[in-house]
């Protein structure tokens, strides 16, 4: 017999939480993880799962029936969008102005689809005129493209534009809502969105594990008249209808915690109200805005892209970015980030999601900021 | 706007959980659920999950490098398993004794596997023999059968046999161990199986949503030295290599809570004892299936291949397995399963897992029982 290791229970350390996620999770979401577990299949659960996508329809602004968590972080609800929507031979058209675009790109050719590109430089959005003439050249079957992008702290504006485009030439648009869900504005029908994804651990301030996706019938309609299986069996959207649908079969366990969790955290969009919410997020992350151009830091992206849950500051010439993320981590148990690709070691990103996105963290993370900023020779 | 549903905070009702899984959370796991988060990349994440790794080793009784925990629930640890090891083209051999003999054979398809069986009954073992000659007959590339089968309650016995048989013909042999991790006797290295893994919510008595798995160096080769991508990005190993292995590098944001309950619950199996722990499930399962045989009821597999953790009974003459499992459900909130596929109808399924493996939660289960049976005019 191979002997336990030395291991003691677990206690993890406190964290102030203002990266690009995970965000702090509310307390009454943590609350609700300690719950005791129900059976998958039990007809309180199955009550859960019908609020839990009343609740995400919501606050995606949908009423497609065909909005569920997927079992997995956010990774797993968008390979399930690409994964079902592309087919083998599809041409699949991605961005390339940022982490999430390059994702989109090894995903959909997992998927057998054959990619295509719409080119901006990192922190800058698509240009719809960019759109069209790479829908006029290539005639994609599906686009997709990336509303809020964590990486760059860019927001990307004119989606129905970039919607209509993709209609006029009959494509399907899926969006990474990833970092807008729940604190950005975003209205998925209004817009015309055809399949949109995001994650827990962002706006919606919940741990990661279940995450939100909705398709609209039209989306749905391509996935069920595939002519080859999904690759994946656990993402396989026709499997989870037997499970989410009318018809309540068994697929796969849910991650039932995950579910409560995802429940409890939609609760609280719902009672704030999701304008409210939008409105609170603009307005903490404009604190955060502000008190970072008193210390003479410049934010990457121009205003009218700014992502108010994303925030891309430049690095100052001379500052380490390593060397100041460590010390207040290590001094102040302070978490935000650097720079991703074509960004590295140019900016930092710092959230301000959920339950993060509050005065005492935006004041607590400027003092830290100014603090470790100072200790590397910078002055305002 | 769409207005926000009618929703209430949730407070989800109590069940006594002795089903096929999940079974019921220790109370220091839920407790753990309930801890902050910190940030997937944070240092401290790091070494909890270096701890995860070497409790999952300890618990796999397995020195392999390559032992992690997959970031969804069992379905998700069982895809990555075929999804990475089957390559297009590859020959894979499936069982047809059970439920998820057929799951493998999906998930092997979709990975462009050519599949081929090796049959037995539903509720009865592999026969070495049969094995030997659909390995002759078909000289298939991969191997999987299920070491404890949760849809007819068999345990696999003779599992050094199987693997020999395969490692004859130079094949890779994936074990699920969704329902013998944690509870009944299993040993990777000494058994030299290739490739196992399982779920949180059997044995281990975990929330589901971070679900073990475990590859030696052999099967790791053949991943990384595929000729073409794994078809999934969410469980691609080669990519996870990078996040798990030395460099520690972003690929997904793992399900933060959902580890920390893994390490937990994989803790306290490093405290009772693997040996102390198994024969802790093998006397409850006793307890129980001496109450069952003392009311009259028949267990379906034959002894020798009775498998502790999963209780398959027979529903004797005149019982109607849908009512009496309502009643169960309705009448004393307490879980328990009926029959899939082949034993439909035929079957029920107690589960004596991980937390749900003790004297209080046998004894209701067994009170409870006789009382529903003989409101159908049962009579032992």
């Amino acid at each position: 017999m191979q002997q336990p290791p030395d291991t003691d229970p677990l206690n993890p350390p406190q964290r102030t939480l203002m990266g690009p996620g995970p965000s702090e999770v509310h307390p009454r979401v943590l609350r609700i993880m300690s719950a005791p577990l129900i059976g998958h299949l039990d007809p309180a659960f199955i009550e859960i799962m019908d609020e839990v996508q009343e609740l995400l329809r919501y606050t995606f602004q949908t009423d497609n029936r065909w909005t569920i968590p997927v079992s997995g972080t956010g990774s797993a609800s968008m390979e399930t969008a690409f994964g079902n929507l592309v087919e083998p031979g599809d041409t699949v058209l991605v961005p390339t102005n940022g982490y999430f675009g390059g994702r989109m790109e090894s995903m959909a050719e997992r998927a057998g689809g054959d990619v295509v590109h719409v080119d901006a430089p990192w922190g800058e959005p698509l240009d719809p005129d960019d759109v069209a003439a790479a829908f006029d050249e290539h005639d994609p079957d599906v686009f997709g493209f990336v509303h809020a992008e964590t990486s760059t702290g860019v927001l990307q504006p004119q989606v129905s534009e970039l919607t209509s485009i993709a209609h006029e030439h009959d494509a399907y648009v899926i969006a990474d809502c990833v970092t807008s869900l729940g604190g950005v504005e975003l209205r998925v029908d209004e817009w015309d969105v055809d399949v949109a994804y995001s994650g827990g651990q962002k706006c919606l301030s919940c741990p990661p594990g279940a995450s939100p996706l909705t398709l609209n019938d039209r989306a749905m309609e391509k996935v069920l008249g595939r002519d080859t299986d999904v690759r994946s069996w656990y993402l396989d959207l026709s499997l989870l209808e037997g499970y989410w649908g009318e018809e309540r079969s068994y697929h796969h366990t849910a991650p039932i915690t995950n579910v409560y969790a995802l429940r409890e955290a939609l609760q609280l969009v719902a009672e704030e109200g999701l304008e409210a919410r939008w409105e609170r997020h603009r307005e903490m992350a404009t604190e955060l805005k502000e008190g970072l151009e008193e210390m003479g830091l410049e934010m990457n992206p121009d205003d009218e892209f700014w992502l108010p849950s994303l925030n891309a500051v430049r690095v100052p010439d001379g500052v380490d970015d390593g060397k100041l993320l460590a010390e207040l981590q290590e001094e102040h148990a302070l978490e935000i980030a650097s720079g991703l690709g074509d960004l590295e070691g140019e900016i930092l990103r710092i959230g301000c999601m959920g339950y993060s996105a509050r005065t005492p963290n935006i004041q607590f993370v400027l003092s830290a900021l100014e603090e470790a900023l100072a200790n590397q020779g910078y002055e305002a």
